[in-house]
């Protein structure tokens, strides 16, 4: 197993690398060959921000030549309108230009602000994705969907934006607290079952040693997440296909997080069980066994992920599930497992959904 | 002479058809062809949407399954965050998923803030512009800028996002005031001088047919002013190069808009100025004779555009052009002329420019 890697996104002159290894945080070269331009701003949180800002800008001031930063506050709930005007404000202030590059320094949420940030940015300025959780450095870092949250859905407001680059360090992980690590294994998961199924069995057989943070598993698991992401990435960027197998278990998830609220449940919390449920509904459809359905299940709670979904009423499930982004014409859609490593989106009868949300109730 | 016409617009899978002529907006027709998906919903102002919304959902009836009606308040002074987030939340009432395509049915404000709404909502669904201002017609339209303005500066915040389809009826100039009228005439004029010395001998043979609102002259005006762009918007979508040449005038425009607090000046009426400045500064940059400058500030002042500036101090000026999106690391950059009907990009020197907005005070 490497201790690091190179992972390319190929999508014609949007093509970027993802870079996965150790300390890449501190070399220059991990930053260098991208265009220069009138400099840099980094965006960060204020728990990330200052754990690593500081590290980051002394990498960075060796390539750009200006640089400044912009801090938000942690955590979902300012995945907001008002967030993403704090750092346009913030662009402003810094007087960034076409030229200027973001930075984003965090996890999904940073880097779902800075993008859509710089996807505005007089209409589009470029950026570098640097996450700093697992989730981020498998999955939200990874293939340009940028955005907010509204009050009546998660990621409702946003846009198609790639970075430049994504610069994956899995020594950040260290400060990453366990049920965060665990959140990240959710979508870790999710690209061996739709997928994968040998990496699936890998992560079942390596699941102690990613837990304890063993760093060639971690570059392992990383590496292999953002290979099949890229590849999925690369055949459909905008979703109008193939590319929505990767919302197994999200349609459930973005309903339990907006039911409860964002930031009561961490979204791998939610797309864990959400996996699980949507596996349960791909037995009823008689897609797969019941024995595959409890295989994925297992993992899920082997990984410390929770299986009990919160009691929100089936009704409420339902229009949650109608107004997500994958809903057409208010039918219900949901990403389904047709086998090991083989996943697709099927329209679903209410009832079958009802029956599935019951089972995981209580 | 037609008296109606359809302009293409060529770029690639984002290519879409600009239909020009009288008696548009009552027929169906005009917006058959589009994808029905699961409804529209129109975005206009109070002004415009109480002339033309219920003709327009009358002919729309006849073409989408569902329709929805947001209103914004009418003006420049609306073209911010808070209209947006009210045309999202519309949009969200309204239950619109990916396949609802946004109709923005007003001028050059509401193209923007309903595109920018389409390019945002979901990361992205479908609009058609159907501009009822002579401005909108022949420029903000056509080409996918949307956006919205920030304190510091006009369209800071927006995206790249073309429309599925431009319905241009020039009966609904019937209802535009005479200011308006004027304002627009400075794009078409804009044209003309970096494009197309014809047009720019047209335009100044038929300025009276052009005041008066003859359908036909009307109908030519716009056709020709958007295949110009149509032309340049095609080789260049993005406005890396050669597309920047329709910010002829717009460098100081924008100074005049944001200087004097946006909605004082329209924006038709700070180009027409700009423009004059601009070739003036052509002039001192040693790129045209002094006769040219004079004759566009002619046809400008023909027009019944204004031709002096407003007194803001000249550093004011500069402070607020480097902030210009065209701007790279503190350089001015303007859209000068280099013979009749020719255009291109400088950087110049602070002291020129500060001698052409001498020339245009008090």
């Amino acid at each position: 197993m490497n201790a690091a890697a190179i992972v390319g996104v190929q999508l014609g002159d949007r093509s970027y690398s993802i870079q996965v290894g150790t300390g890449l945080l501190d070399a220059p070269a991990s930053f260098q060959g991208l265009p220069r331009g009138s400099g840099a701003v980094i965006v960060s949180n204020d728990t990330v921000g200052a754990l690593y800002a500081k590290r980051l800008g002394a990498a960075l001031a060796h390539v750009y030549p200006k640089l400044a930063v912009v801090l938000v506050a942690d955590g979902e709930a300012f995945k907001t309108w008002q967030t993403l005007q704090k750092i346009l404000d913030g662009l402003v202030d810094a007087q960034a230009d076409r030229s200027t590059t973001v930075i984003a320094l965090g996890g999904g949420v940073v880097g779902d602000l800075a993008g859509f940030a710089a996807a505005c940015y007089m209409r589009g300025i470029g950026y570098v994705q640097v996450p700093t959780t697992l989730l981020a450095q498998v999955d939200s870092s990874v293939g340009g969907k940028t955005g907010i949250n509204h009050s009546a859905g998660k990621n409702l407001i946003g846009a198609f934006h790639q970075p430049l680059a994504v610069v994956a360090d899995v020594d950040l992980l260290d400060t990453l607290p366990q049920r965060e690590l665990v959140a990240g294994l959710a979508e870790v998961i999710k690209y061996g079952a739709v997928a994968d199924d040998a990496f699936l069995a890998w992560i079942e057989a390596n699941l102690p040693a990613l837990l304890a943070r063993d760093k060639p598993s971690l570059v392992q698991a990383v590496t292999r997440s953002c290979h099949i992401k890229a590849s999925v990435v690369g055949a459909d960027e905008r979703e109008a296909g193939r590319r929505a197998i990767l919302n197994f278990g999200h349609t459930f998830a973005h309903a339990i997080e907006t039911g409860t609220g964002h930031g009561t449940w961490l979204h791998g919390e939610a797309v864990g069980c959400g996996m699980a449920m949507a596996a349960n509904l791909s037995v009823r459809l008689g897609l797969i066994d019941p024995a595959h359905a409890q295989r994925i299940a297992a993992l899920v709670a082997a990984a410390g992920l929770p299986l009990r979904a919160p009691d929100l009423g089936a009704a409420a499930y339902l229009d949650l599930m109608r107004l997500d982004k994958k809903a057409a014409a208010g039918a219900l859609r949901f990403v389904v497992l047709e086998g090991p490593g083989r996943a697709a989106v099927r329209t679903v009868e209410p009832a079958l959904v009802t029956a599935t949300i019951a089972d995981f109730l209580g």
